[in-house]
Order: structure tokens, then sequence, then C-alpha cells
């Protein structure tokens, strides 16, 4: 019998049923054949051996592919487990899985978990695995036959009590695992790996479950890969803000006092405190009007504006206050806006009305979805709110626009691109109902961008359901991308409290609504600055700004007046006058990564100068006090980033 | 018989028995016979006619008396609920009381309460009544006499089934009342009297049971007192923050969004960020470390503290999370700085360690007790915590008595004094067990004041458990104390949370901890500067601090050069070029209280210069514009407060 293969490009071959994935591989190119680790049939992943003996589609799954390196890694959790085996008779198995960065497996071990000591031995018994090259053979399980070889398994046996029918799995000796998808034909191939980690994890991912232990690694084909994977790793830890913000000591989150609830040291308070100060004042100086509203509303406010209904499971229990009143933390600060917008009538004079906060809010993230500054569960959103009439739309998305960019100029933000969402113009029935709205906003949104010379992208069905949006996406330290600052119009709020405006026609009109974030939550915030700076923030941000070490106590006079001087210039600075030896104080100074470390000794006295080094840099130069004060005081109005002086703008200071 | 009465002084009078109050004081003086309105029969306050059987002490109540009030103002109660029932026959009646400042009785009504409208005509009944000058009676009743006389005023019978036995009440024509305290003996005397204002309250204040319309009023035995209670009232209501806060825009509070919670607007959401930022600089600089603590924690975190146990009523109720986690919102924030401190192991040398931070807490006030942003149920603490070895709580004492004292003077805040507490030396098994300390720490405190050379009250056994304390009490606009600081010593916590430093001797210790608040919650100081400032702020506070008119179109522009140079100079203002009359755009910067209004008109564009009115001045005075800036700037600088410039300062800044 004959059966057609479809091939990604369309073309179809004619085979005998029973053929194998391999067989058509070598059929198409000797060299594809080479490449070949599995197939991908009608979109399910099988070994090269798999026979087909229907009409299918078929792609050629290789080395250089995604699907090929989940291969590799599936095939390395096999193995994994397979050696863990071996060595622990006694570990009880969960599952493995692939990566999009590697793969892991799951343990469970009675006296003591499986420990880092314990990888390379289980790394050494894998490679002794693989170099035995013993045949890895598909086989296929009854139930029966599964409980009875996993009889000792706990793990195991739920999986296959959950599974009806039969078992489909791989047998590599006396070793049987399942595995739904395709192994490699031969162990040779994983020669590429390493074990990197364990890390406690509850079975299947539910926190009434048992903590088992799980084993990450990764493998790749070669070798360099591999290289380029662990120096990616070590910069991602290097960066990684929890990390940087244990070893600067700027905040902390014990699951015993509440998970997901930061507490910033006074030095990651400072950052904050600069960033939220700097933040407010841009707004006001941008026609902002800033207010604080309450954490917490009647439950009813959440029920009028749809989140109760919507978005409930984010938002954390409503307390009954015992006479009546149900009161909830607030998930969003949009209901608290209108509150302000609502105390008074408003008139088309007070257009746009631009209403700002640093509001707190609380969301309910499951406890496996925390992580440090960057998921939390109580944080503050850089929010603000614009109303608007219809027609104010883009020269209102335009100004607010402005003000992002010109943020992230003064972080040093440069690396964005710009994504602009539209309802699904085949489903515009799954949206807020006013065609005109939506027709001329969207316009409006794609007119300012154009005229702002800007590239973007257009998603069609992206909206959401309540209007079009922007988003502003920024690339993390680590190459991701994230959702910094957002603009979204929404028609539907301003309706559901019906809010108004009077016109210059006497009437009442609806306005729109503009939800805008410039630099999201201080936390997400921060957590993203440290790991693009790498914890070396800059002058302006800095906790510390500069260290001032007196070479002997003769020059601690003189430190200290330094000190009062630069603290008057509204500088942070510390004295470090410990008994320590010079070279000790200088690296410390580094590793705390501040900007300035600044020595005095019997020349600078002499001279009324301080000699300064620069964070990163290998030699200190000596300066005048005034010279060092005011650059560092410029250094700070201008959001210096990059450490280095700006001689233009230090002049038109010292010029004054 | 004869019956001994003693007297205050101590001399005992012997009388017959049935002798009457006012037989009694005829026979010590005529003169205190005039004066005398009721009496006081061991401690209980009698009527005049009232016939003493048995030994008593008696004091005669006169009209000067702060019982005498009472009974002028009871007998006022009496007579309003005979003038409603003769005015509206079917008014439910509820019950009258004399209070320290007037009188209220509660009444209920089926169609429409009453209203401040119906008051002269109430007022004008009760004066009706009194002339007629009838008498008054003590009479009592039987349960069921008085039920019977009640029947149809459910309120009153509830009264009578709620006390056992008879009813003890007056008479006044066919009208009965109860009353357990003293009547005057004629209503002659109630001739100074009004009726002030209505309000509802639930009856017996119980939010549970049915609201029903409380009518105020007030009297005296002279009309002069009379007039200067209204003189108050007027300047109550005039400082009243509630008022101008509304007036002013400052901030709102709408029971449907949530009791208790304000929304600042954006005016007073300035003061309050100006205020913020001016105490977190002036705590940094005195050497405290300013940290972000969550609002939320873990509910063992509030047992541990105790607060669970001992502070419940007050906080609100915990959240349960669903997976055994029960989060609780913080009453207090001494907690959250004690896990700041336990973050690291800490040495003799950290210490003083001084944690500060404008922290949020929320406690549940009851809705009648909620008022304004004096009393709220989300509250920012401007709270402090400084952890010290013992040796060092005289001189940490001292420098935040210092502190304290220095903000005072940049508020201008003057009319203060200190109240030490100390534990009762009778009862010292009442308080935490340690010895040495009460008795060290209690004379370190007294011998800072000393020392400072500060004059203060000490008031033995009112220490808290955990320490000795100082509170610092201002005077509110309206002349009432409030304490406005404190300084507490705590040596519960630390032992509770088990909190440890490492001595020189590297050994183990325990630190003391000082809880301090310098200005309070920014809810309740705000709502104490509105008052004692009358809403019109000094510079440095004002939420507008200067407003721009140009006479003429033709002078906008200059106007608009003024606003950015004096933006650009860090001060808030706005331009005023409405179409409007120029006394009505200045009139209105006086009602909003703006500290300085700037008119420009030909003269002042020829001039380079400004014509600048002081709020509350008459006139103005044409200044050169730099001059004006500078001024201001040096203004806001020294936080100046009468609006007077300071020339010296200004002359030092001029002459930089």
């Amino acid at each position: 019998m004959s059966i057609a293969i479809t091939l990604p490009d369309n073309s179809v071959k004619h085979c005998d049923a029973g053929v194998s994935v391999l067989d058509v591989a070598k059929s198409i190119a000797t060299s594809l054949a080479k490449k070949a680790v599995a197939g991908k049939v009608d979109g399910q992943l099988v070994s090269l051996d798999t026979q087909l003996n229907a009409d299918a589609k078929l792609e050629i799954v290789t080395k250089d592919s995604a699907d090929g390196l989940a291969v590799l890694r599936q095939t390395a959790t096999f193995v994994l487990a397979a050696a863990i085996k071996e060595l622990y008779p006694d570990v009880r198995l969960g599952q493995g899985e692939a990566q999009a960065d590697g793969f892991f497996y799951d343990t469970d071990k009675d006296d003591g978990q499986l420990t880092v000591d314990q990888l390379p031995e289980i790394k050494a018994k894998m490679a002794e695995i693989v170099k035995a090259d013993q045949k890895i053979a598909a086989k296929t399980l009854s139930q029966a036959e599964a409980l009875t070889y996993f009889a000792n398994e706990p793990f195991k046996k739920q999986l296959v009590q959950a599974q009806a029918g039969e078992i489909k799995g791989f047998q590599l000796g006396d070793f049987f695992d399942f595995e739904e998808a395709a192994l490699l034909p031969s162990l040779k191939e994983l020669k590429h790996f390493s074990l990197l980690s364990v890390a406690g994890a509850y079975w299947e991912g539910k926190s009434s479950n048992p903590m088992l232990q799980r084993i990450y690694g990764t493998a790749y084909y070669k070798e360099a890969d591999l290289e380029d994977d662990a120096k990616r790793r070590q910069e991602a830890k290097e960066r990684d803000h929890r990390n940087i913000g244990r070893d600067l000591d700027l905040f902390f989150v014990d699951p015993k006092a509440g998970a997901g609830l930061p507490y910033w040291m006074p030095n990651g308070a400072t950052i904050r405190r600069v960033i939220e100060r700097y933040i407010i004042d841009k707004e006001l100086a941008d026609g902002y009007q800033h207010v604080y509203t309450p954490v917490l509303a009647n439950l009813d406010m959440y029920k009028t504006s749809g989140h109760w209904d919507h978005y409930r499971e984010d938002m954390f229990p409503p307390m009954d206050m015992g006479d009546g009143e149900m009161l909830e933390l607030r998930p969003m600060n949009c209901p608290s806006h209108i509150q302000i917008y609502k105390h008074h009538i408003r008139s088309y004079r007070d257009l746009p009305l631009r209403i700002a906060e640093l509001g707190m809010m609380h969301r309910y993230e499951k406890s496996g979805a925390l992580s440090g500054l960057q998921r939390v569960r109580e944080m503050t959103l850089n929010d603000g709110h614009t109303f608007v009439a219809l027609d104010q739309i883009q020269e209102e998305f335009k100004k607010i626009l402005r003000l992002i960019m010109d943020v992230y100029e003064d972080f040093n933000i440069n690396d964005y691109s710009f994504r602009l969402s539209y309802r699904d113009p085949k489903n515009t029935e799954k949206y807020f109902d006013d065609e005109e709205m939506w027709t001329r906003s969207q316009a409006m949104l794609k007119g300012a961008m154009d005229d702002l010379g800007l590239d973007y992208y257009e998603a069609e069905g992206e909206a959401a359901f309540y209007g079009p949006k922007l988003d502003i996406q920024t690339k993390t330290a680590l190459g991701n991308d994230e959702t910094m600052s957002t603009i979204q119009l929404d028609f539907m709020l301003p309706e559901r409290f019906e809010l108004t405006y009077v016109g210059n026609d006497g009437q009442e009109h609806r306005p729109v609504m503009i939800h805008r974030g410039v630099v999201g939550t201080m936390e997400r915030f921060i957590a993203y600055l440290t790991e693009i700076y790498k914890g070396a923030f800059p002058t302006w941000l800095a906790p510390t700004q500069a260290i001032l070490i007196p070479v002997a106590d003769v020059h601690d006079d003189y430190v200290q007046e330094l000190k009062r001087k630069m603290l008057a210039a509204g500088l942070r600075v510390e004295v470090d006058n410990r008994n320590e030896k010079m070279g000790y104080k200088i690296r410390e100074a580094q590793t705390r990564k501040v900007p300035y470390t600044v020595v005095v000794g019997d020349k600078e006295v002499a001279d009324a100068g301080v000699s300064v080094r620069r964070y990163g840099e290998e030699h200190a130069e000596e300066e005048s006090i005034k010279m060092f004060v005011e650059a560092m005081q410029a250094e700070v109005r201008n959001y210096s980033r990059d450490g280095k002086r700006k001689p233009s703008e230090i002049d038109k200071v010292l010029g004054d």
C-alpha cells in the first residue's frame, strides 16, 4: 500500500506504508538524514524509527531547530532518571521535562533530598550510560504492567492511574520511563550537557502536594553552545536583581513575614525615593495633578468597575467589616481616580484632566510565581489617568508618549519598541460597542505615531475589550522583552461610572479615559534597573554616592569637613575611617559599587583637593574640592548614566 | 430627729430630718441660697426641694459651677421635649442629655424628621413655656403607670422596660419625662438658650438601631456667655478642617467609597507631599535610615508582638489567603521595623540604629468616631524606631527631643507642653518586669529634660506597660490639648522578638527600642495645621503659592514668561487670564488664601517688575521680578510662617 506524505513545503511524497521517518529523510537527502534527530508527524514529535502507516504531514526535525534541542533534552531527562535510579535505587521519581533553556527531573528521597553535592556523581553516571551507547527502544506497557513496574514509585503510579489506556515509553536496559514524545535514536549525541542546580518543587505544582527536589540541567549538540549557555547563566546570575539586592542590601522578602511582600532596606529605599520624587516632579511639570487615594475601597466600587467579575482571582479576599461594609484592597487605581474626577462637576475647560499617583495596589499572585521585586503581591504603580474629550485623544497620546521617551532618556533606556494594538476587525462584536470611537481613536493613535516618526508594530486583535492601546517594550538585561510602559484608551469605565463633562455646547458629554504608566511599578522598575545597571547605579540613584577615606587619623578632620560640605550640597556620602587597610577599603567600596571613592592624604590636604576614583576605573585623579563637588552635583542633575562626566554640562554649571 | 450634714469644707451641720436642700443653703448664707440651683447629695445631683432624711454629704450647686450649668441644660432638654410634643404630638421621643457645651434631645417622626427649619418655632415654644413659669414637680411613676403614659412612645417604653422598679421624673402640666438628675426649681432661669443644629444619631448609639434625629442646643445663665459661645462656635466652624478642606478643595471622604478613607485632592496632596519630603529629609539629616515596609504581614507577626491579643478590636479582620496564610493590615509599624533590625546580625557599633518610615497603617475606628482627616481608618504615620543600648537611652532621647522641637519651630508651633509618664511606684508588678531598666531609664528621661532645661509634668502611673514615655501636647486651634509627638521606651518588644546585638564584650545583649513620632500621622497633622493656619498655609506649604494676573491680554506674554521663571525656581504658580474683572480675580485669590497675588499691567512691564499683594494685606507693592522671586524662594527655604519676609535671611540669599 502506498501512503502520501506531505512535507513542510507542501510537496507530497508517495511511499510504501511502514516506511520509517529516517527512511523518508534519507529519500529526500543524505545530508538531511544525517542532521535528523526525530520527526514531527501531524504536529507530534516522534522518534526517527517510527513507521508511517497512513497519509500524514511530516517534518524532519534536525539538530539545529528548537524541536531538535527539545528531543535532545527529553533524552537527557530520560538518561538523568536512569542514572539517578542506578546510583540511588531508593529515590522515587516524579516527572522530567524539556524546557526552552534546559531540562529538569523531579525526585524524592526519604533520608534527605539529593543536593548539588551529588550532581557531579550523577553527571558522571549519565556520561557512563551515554558511553555504553545501549539502544533505547520505544515500548508500550499495559496499565497492569506499568503498575507492576512502578510498584515502588508512588508518583509514577499516580501518573499511570491518571492516564486511560496504554503507557507509552522507552526502555534502556532495565530502565523504563514514560515518554510521550520522541527520544534520540542513539545516545551518542548526548555529549554536551551539564547539571546546574537543585530546587524544591511541589508535585504537579500544587502547594498542597509534597515538595520534591527538582534537578536542573541543560544540553546542546555542540560544546560551544553549552559554553555560551554557561556564560549566559553566569551573566544572568550576576545580573539577577535578587542576588544584587542581597549583596547591596537593597531589599529582602521573608515568606514567614508574608510571601511577595518586600521590605526595602535603607539602600533600596533610597533608590526608590529618588525615583519617586523624580517621576512625581516630572509629571507635575507635565501638567499632572498628583493625589493620594486610599488602598481600600468598598467592594461595590470594583463591582461597578467590573474588576470583581473579571479579575477576582487576582484580588485579595474582601474584608467583612461587620456593619454591612465589605472592604477590598484595590487591585487597580483607576476607580480611585474616577472618584477624584467625579468629586466635581467637570467642564470642557478642565480637560484634559491629568490625575497621577504613586498608587499602592495589591494583587494575589500565586506563591510559585513570586520572585524578588519582579513579581510581588503589594506594589506601587506610577499610575496616571487622563480624562479627555474624543477629539483630544491624539494630542494627549503624543504628550504622554513624549513624557515616556523623555523619562527613558534620563534612565538611559535606549532599547525599546512600540506595539500598537487594535481590535480584531473581523470580530468587532467582541469589543466595547462604539464604532465611531474605535475607528477614530485607532486612526488617531496611528496618526500620532506617524507624526512622531516612530516605528511600530501593529497588532490586530490585541486591543483590550475597552479600547486600543500602545505598549512600549524594553529589553531586559538578559534580552527578554518586557512591557515597561503602556497607554490604553478606555471607553468602558467612563460609561460604567457615568462620567460626564459639560461641553461648550452646554450639554453633558462622556469623556474618554486614558490609562498610562510611565515606569510601571516601583518594584518591577527597580528590579529592571538593578539588572540593567548590574547594581552599579548611576550617581543620581546610587544609595551612597561617595565614600571618603582618610589615609591616616590626621586626615580625619579634613574628611569630616568635606563630608559636611557634600551633605550640604545634597550628596549622599559616607566616611570610612575604620581601622582597616586602604586597599581593603577601596576594594570594599568597589564591591558596593559606590560611584566615587575619595582618598585624602597629606598631598590632598596640602592642595585643598581630593583623590577621586570612579567606580570601575583603575586609577584615581586629583581634583579640587570645588571642582569635584560641583561636577558630582551636575552629574546628579543630568541623570548622567555612564559615570562619565559631561564636560559641556559641567562647564555650563561652573561657568555660572 | 436630727441628722448630720457634712459640707464640702468638712464642717458638719445638724438639722432636723426632712430639711430641704434649699433650707440648708439658706441656713448657711442668703447669698448662697440665691445662687443655688440644685444640691449634690453624696455625689448625686438633686433638686433644691429635695428633703434630707438621713446623715449625708451635701454640696450646694450654684449657677457659676459646671454642675450648675448641667442642671440648667438638663432643664433645657426637658423643656425642649415638652415644646416638641406640644408642637408635634406625633414625634416619638428618644433621650435628652446635658453635655459639656450644651444639650441634645433625640426625636423620631414618620413623615420626615425635624429639620433646622423647625428650630425657630421650637425655640419660640420653649420661650413660651418658660414665660408661663409653671411649676416643674418631681414625680415617681410605677412601671405600669409609666408604660401607660408612654403607650405611644416606643423608645421611652424600651427605657422603662430596661429599668427595674419605679421611674423617677418630673411633671410639667400634662408632660412627664424621666429625669434621674436635678432640674431647676423654677423655669425662669432658662432664659439664655439657643437651638443650634440637627444631625442623625443611632438610637442608643448602636448602628443596628434606627437612626433618630438629634436636636442640639446650648444654654447659659447669662446672655454674654451665650454670645461668647456663639462666637466660639462660629470660630470653630471657620477653623474646622472639614469645612476648610472642602472650601480649599484639599480632600474629601465619601462613605459610599469607604468610611474613614480620605481622598486627597491635588491641593491637599501638595501640602502632604511637601510635608512628607520635609520630614524625610529632616530625619535623613538626623541620622535616620528611611525604609519602605509592607502594609500587610502574616498575622503571626501581630501575635508575637501582642497586638492581636491586646489590640484586636482596633484591627481589621485578617484575610484568609486559602493556602494557610492569614494576612493582616498592620495596625502599627513597629513589628515591620523589627524585621528590618533582625535582617542582619547587629553589633554595638550599629547602635543607635534609627529606622524611619512614612508608614501606612489601618485601624478600625467605629464609624461614629470618624471625622474628616482627624479620625480615619487608613493613615500614614511619621514613624521611627531607634534601637539603643541601655546606656544610650539618655543621649538618644535628647536627640529625638531636639528633632521634635526643631520641627515645631519650622511649623511655628509654639504652644506645647511636656508630660513625662512613669510607672506607678506602688504597683510595679503591673509593668514589664525589669527593675533596673525602669529605674535607670526613668532617671535618664528626667535627667535629659532637666539637662535641656525644659518644664514638664510628671505623671506617675501613666507609663505604658512596656516602658516610660514622654508625650508632647500641643494646643489645637480651639484650645484643646492634643498629643502631637511621643517618645516611648519599650523593653517588651525586643524581648518578644528576641532582638539582640553583639556587645564589645562579644556577648549577646538585648537592645531597648524607642518608638517615636514627630508629627504623628499625615492625616491628623494636616487637620491640625489647617485649623491652626485657618487654611492660610505659609508659602512653603501653600498648594498654589502665587497667582499671576495680567491686567489685559497684551500683558499675557510677560506673565507667561514670569510663570516659566517661577516654575523653574521651584515655585507653584498659576496664571489667571480668564475673562473676568480684576477685582473678582483678586478677591478669588484671597478666598483661596493664596499667599501672593501678582498683577502685571503697563507699568510693571515697563519697569520689569510685578505688583505684589500678600494674602490678608490691603495694598500691593511693586518689586523687581528678581527681588520678588528670590524673596519667595527664601521664604520657602526658611519655612516662613507669618508671611512676613525675613529681611536678614533674604539679604543673606541675595548677597550670595
